[in-house]
């Protein structure tokens, strides 16, 4: 094969030769850049933020409220927009337990897809049992992305929220979040987008998406564990109620009563993720380095091949739309998704292995949907490129002889 | 001066010759150790964890749950009992927010100190406006512990906890934490103990403590920020309802009906902090390499040798108690302690410079208790050595002749 795409794999201590990394979907690799500022960060710079007269924390405070800056410009959003969560998952929790509770009550309605993590349902079934609101899913199109038709039919004045992936992380799939919000504000509810596997492979700019909340991990962006953000609109924030309460947070602590710092600062209770932070804004720095541009249309490329080569084998079903984005599903006949990623795993005559991911992928409703208990995904990242899928295919190969 | 301390300044990156860190009771400096495993974690060995059938993933998840087993050994309790989150704020919101809300109706009564963080006083407030518990504070003895006597003249019945810090992060004095235990036991309240600042410093036994929930937090252990743990008694967690939904915290999603995985998991949603769980277990490595008691005595000796030297001036006021642990709060008259702090950050004649807190420590209550808006604050780590106390006292002097 010829191939066109981008060279990075020597920018990570991850990755090493002869092993195929395709689960990037489920966590990224860091770049060195990221382990740099990291090292740095815990070493050389270390010091808490926010509190310390001495120079050196003042530094910090500085990178910090400066890897801030770095991700509201990173999504397109103002820095007071910007909240630092554990990562997505948190993020939406806190949506759901703070906004959620203080503006939805008993027969609400929030409007979620057939295609969710996980992490995008079960915080509402969860402020489903505390406030009484329902929940309705949104199905799917026959090749496997959200209905935005559907939605449309569905909508109504009593739906509050909608809550909607950008990016598939099964089946790849990329959701029209501007369309999805003119429906949204058509009937008076908030959008909320889960960005986890938009973020690494799409330029965001906020204002031109028009969603209401944006969440995002750092570690599928090639950044650290432990951190991620909620964006959301200025307005929102500053009227959302604290949720997790300690130091940083508040404004004025006395036992009869405590006020609370403005937005975002009362939703960051307690020591930060200083050291994550600063590689976050390490990670954002690598990718805009490589353009966003170039990612998406990497991931893009990667993807179609890798449903290409996979349609022309009549053992193969490749689930989701034909304009995927990094990230394919698949099943072989005969042969179950964990017993190939087993096979993969091991070591081939040819001295490569392959990582793939055999699973639900947190999306069990959307497994039902398939009709499948599992599928075999494949993802790509910016260090993927046409070796990892000829490895892939090669591997598929053998897992076919021993299945005969 | 002669010293007996401990010499590890060397294995710290984030030491630098002439620097006096005495800020560690905000967060500790980072062995190279620590800083080791997080780059082998990033880089080398890293990859997701519970969910890759790659050997890669599997490993990775070994590091993970051998983590907990760490944490788990390191506070003298089971694998089970251990729930990893961001630090001992989150640890304190998540007992507040899934057994708080979960066991207390308005009428039931919490008894926190005069002297504790406000992450051990802001969850139980908003607890409060959730629940309509009350919250009573348990006052002072005249030195400044926590008055374990007047704590038994206030437990009711009505009393369903207790929360206390173990070692106060303004003054340093140490809790009789089964005593206390016993207290709140013999009216049926559990007790809460926040241990940030005594984990660095104290060897910890839960089966000796006889607490039900003991908090603390990594960065300030010589590890990484953005984890820390709860731990609880498995009885108790096991009956504790989630709070954070997502992935990797269930059991079966469908739209209808989520069921959850057990304790701890069930309070871990999404992927982990991985990173920096293996740096935290670093970290406990090495700090049980130093030993614990030796690292008590350590803490013990400076602050008892600060004090001393400190009192010896005639313009100096030593709060907290005489046998308090590597935290020494104080107070120089006509001198406000954020100039001190200050000037102490500035470059001395001899190429010193002395960092220390100047503030209300989190613990504005205390504050007002003291009659002090602030007060400065050394605090000591293993590194510290009696070079740091010699540094700090040329400082004060020096700020001395400045204010006259």
């Amino acid at each position: 094969m010829t191939t066109a795409t981008l060279t990075l794999k020597d920018e990570f201590p991850g990755l090493s030769d002869g092993w195929h990394y395709l689960d990037t979907a489920a966590t990224a690799q860091k770049p060195q850049a990221v382990i740099d500022a990291t090292v740095n960060a815990l070493g050389r710079d270390y010091a808490t933020v926010h509190r310390g007269v001495y120079a050196r924390s003042a530094e910090m405070t500085l990178a910090f409220e400066s890897a801030r800056r770095r991700s509201a410009a990173f999504v397109g959003g103002a820095e007071e927009e910007i909240v630092f969560t554990r990562g997505a998952t948190e993020a939406i929790n806190l949506v759901a337990q703070t906004w959620g509770v203080a503006n939805l009550k008993a027969g609400d309605r929030i409007l979620v897809s057939m295609l969710e993590h996980h992490s995008n349902i079960v915080p509402w079934q969860l402020l489903r049992e505390r406030t009484g609101v329902e929940i309705d899913v949104c199905p799917l199109t026959a090749e496997g992305a959200i209905d935005l038709d559907a939605a449309e039919a569905m909508l109504t004045p009593a739906h509050k929220l909608v809550a909607f992936a950008h990016v598939s992380n099964v089946l790849g799939g990329v959701l029209d979040v501007r369309r999805a919000a003119d429906l949204a504000h058509g009937v008076g509810a908030l959008l909320l987008i889960d960005g986890c596997q938009a973020a690494p492979r799409i330029a965001l700019d906020m204002a031109a998406l028009d969603c209401d909340f944006y969440v995002f991990s750092a570690h599928k962006l090639y950044g650290p564990t432990g951190i991620g953000a909620l964006w959301a609109r200025k307005a929102l924030l500053d009227a959302m109620p604290p949720w997790q309460g300690g130091g940083a947070m508040i404004d004025r602590v006395t036992f009869e009563k405590t006020t609370f710092a403005p937005a975002p600062q009362r939703f960051e209770a307690g020591t930060p993720m200083i050291v994550e932070a600063l590689g976050m804004a390490a990670a954002m720095d690598w990718l805009a380095g490589v353009g966003l541009d170039r990612a998406e249309r990497h991931e893009r490329e990667l993807a179609a091949k890798l449903r290409d080569v996979l349609r022309k084998r009549n053992d193969v079903t490749v689930f989701g739309p034909e304009d995927s984005v990094g990230i394919v599903s698949f099943a072989i006949d005969g042969v179950h998704p964990h017993d190939l990623g087993t096979i993969l795993d091991e070591e081939g005559p040819d001295g490569q292995r392959v990582a793939i991911r055999a699973g639900h992928h947190c999306a069990q409703p959307l497994m039902d949907h398939l009709g499948v208990p599992a599928t075999a995904r494949a993802s790509f990242g910016l260090y993927s490129d046409e070796s990892d899928i000829e490895a892939l295919l090669k591997g598929i190969e053998r897992t076919r002889r021993i299945f005969g």
